[in-house]
Parts: structure tokens; sequence; C-alpha cells
């Protein structure tokens, strides 16, 4: 196609470029067991969780909207680097250098002035330093735990996981929201009880 | 699972049912041509694209946060009612009858506080009459023609579609977006061009 607006061209390309977010598949299961859920989908879960549960952010008047870019682009970086499984130790140890790289190439797609904005998204994102990010933050621990427990413990089980290593590893859910936390740990106790993590 | 906030669990009971829009399967195909795109990747799209493509809405300053509520939620009705295809004449005869009923079920998982915004926040949509309606409802026209053309276009083809009619059925992109439109035009003489669409 020869675009009349270079510009518009950019944002195309990027656009269509994200597409591969769709295949980017994740440890967690849709409800219905049948398949791994993608990346796409999980953030599309997180951004309807955002709204929904906004009234249990720690910090109230929240910026709802920087809160919903963060959690739509927030994996846009493992299009290039992957998934990397919230207790796959190992994978940690590059995550960030290979993130980094992959989001110099993705968000530099776009012009100059949306892609510093992405970025700036990005890594307030994974700092965790904000009111919008920590509850950002909280919402991406929680919700692969619900996929986990309203598919019956799927990945929990396959990973052979305990209590105490899921608490530990989602306890920074407590930073964003405490009532969320406390909802989790009520989840957390019932899969124990329904034999869908290990103590 | 024992709840012991009981609004939360209302709550909870939404984002997991709304879990199945990934498996609510479009006609649209993803770049790779691999597979069909589903609704909730449609719905991550779409909001991204008005995060990226705002400044090209016709109104300037648009809520940008009501634009991606609506587009998050604009689908979650064809949990019940199914997806019909925009060139489907008999599936519109009693889409509206189907999507309203879905919607009564749906959004009223909600307390009722939030089932009344979400409804809302469809209706809108639907409607098509506010700046940030035309502008989300633009975009969730450019996104399967996009998906169309940068998969050679998969879908056009298997319908046998004509120019004239991709024109027709879009047009209303327009009242959305002056430029978004006149770069639609652009792609579907380019898709002629290249064979995947008819004249
Ligand atoms: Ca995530």
């Amino acid at each position: 196609m020869d675009y009349t607006n270079h510009r518009l061209a950019r944002q195309i390309e990027f656009l269509m470029e994200i597409d591969k977010l769709k295949q980017i598949f994740r440890q967690s299961f849709l409800t219905d067991k049948t398949r791994n859920e993608n990346d796409a989908e999980h953030s599309w879960h997180l951004a309807m969780m955002a709204i929904v549960l906004s009234e249990y952010a720690n910090q109230p008047d929240l910026d709802l909207l920087r809160v919903v870019k963060m959690l739509l682009i927030h994996d846009i970086v493992e299009i290039d680097a992957g998934d990397t499984f919230a207790y796959d130790v190992k994978g940690y140890e590059d995550k960030e250098e290979r993130e980094l790289q992959a989001a110099d190439r993705l968000f530099n797609l776009l012009p100059p002035d949306q892609a510093e904005e992405i970025f700036a998204l990005w890594r307030e994102f994974e700092e965790r330093k904000t009111p919008e990010s920590s509850y950002a933050n909280a919402l991406d621990r929680l919700q692969p735990m619900l996929q986990n427990y309203f598919s019956e413990g799927q990945s929990w089980r396959r990973h052979n996981l305990t209590s105490d290593r899921v608490l530990e590893r989602n306890s920074s859910i407590r930073e964003g929201s405490e009532t969320l936390w406390d909802f989790a740990r009520e989840m957390i106790r019932s899969a124990v009880d329904k034999g869908y993590l290990t103590t």
C-alpha cells in the first residue's frame, strides 16, 4: 500500500505487528480448560478487571485510563522476549535484558512521541512505584490465580506448586489492593482445600 | 469459595463469566493466517487502536477512557448471542433482540450500579450518537479490514466480497474519523489491485 500519511503508516505498522501477541501463549488455562490463554486475551481480561475492581485500589481516585493503558501494553514485549512463567527462576535471570531489547524494537515502530509515551508506561508498570502501577501489577498477579482457581488448578497442579510459593510470589498484590490481597488469600486457602495446591 | 465480601463475589462471577469471550470466534483471521481471531483478542486490539489513533478522531479532546471502556465491553453480549458476520443479512434480522437478552443476563451478574454503567456504555456504542461512540465504531469497522488486508484477504476471499460492498458496509467510519476513512478507501483500492477483493 502507498500511504499518503506517513505518520499513520508507522502507527498501522505497529498495530499490525502487535497482532502477534495473540500467538504468545501463557501457562494459564481458560476456565473451560480446553487450552492455554494467550497474552492478548490476558491483557483484555486485565483491562476489564481494572475497570470493574477499581474501587478496591488502595489509593482512591486513580488515573484509571493510565492503569488500563499500562495493562493493555505491558506484555507486548513478549512478542520478542516470550512469556516467562512466574515460577521459572532461570527464565527470570535474563528477563529484563530480553524485554528491554524487545521494547526497543517494538515501541520504536511508532512515531517518536508515541514510542516515548508507551515506553514510559511500560517502565512505570515494571517499576511499581506509582499507585497506578501498584494496582495494575496487583491485577496482573490476581488474574492468573483466578484462571487457575476456576480451571480447577490446571497450571498449579502441572507445576506441583505449593500454597506457600503462590502466597510468596503474589504478596505484592497487597501494595495495590489490601482487599484483593485478602480475597487472594481466601482463594489460596480454598484451593488447598480442593486439592488444587499442595501445602 | 466462601466470599466474605458479597459485592466482590458478584464482580468476580462476572469477570470469570466473560472468560468465555476468548472462545467466541470471528470471521477475521490473524495476520499469520493460522486461525480465526476471537472476540477477546479483537477487543484488546481495538483498545490499542483507540489509544494509538486518537489524534484522527473527528472530534478533538474525546473522553478516551470512555472510548476504551466501550471497546472492551462492546462484544461481551456475543457470549450468548454469538458473532454475527458483518455481511450476513439474515443474521442481522434478530441480532438486536438476541443481544439485548444477552446484555440483560451478562451485565446483571454485576452489582446494580455497575450493571447500569456497562449497559449505558453498550447502548452508547450501539446508538453511535456521541463523538466517543462514533470513533469507537469507526475502529470496530477498520480493525477487521486491517486483519483482512494483512492476511491477504482471507475472509474477504472466502466470502467473495466486492469492493463496493466493503465500501458501503464501512462508510460509517467517516462519522468517527475522516482521516481513517480516507485510509480505509486507499486500503480497499489496494486490496482490489492485489486481488483480495473483486470489483
Ligand atoms: Ca501479564
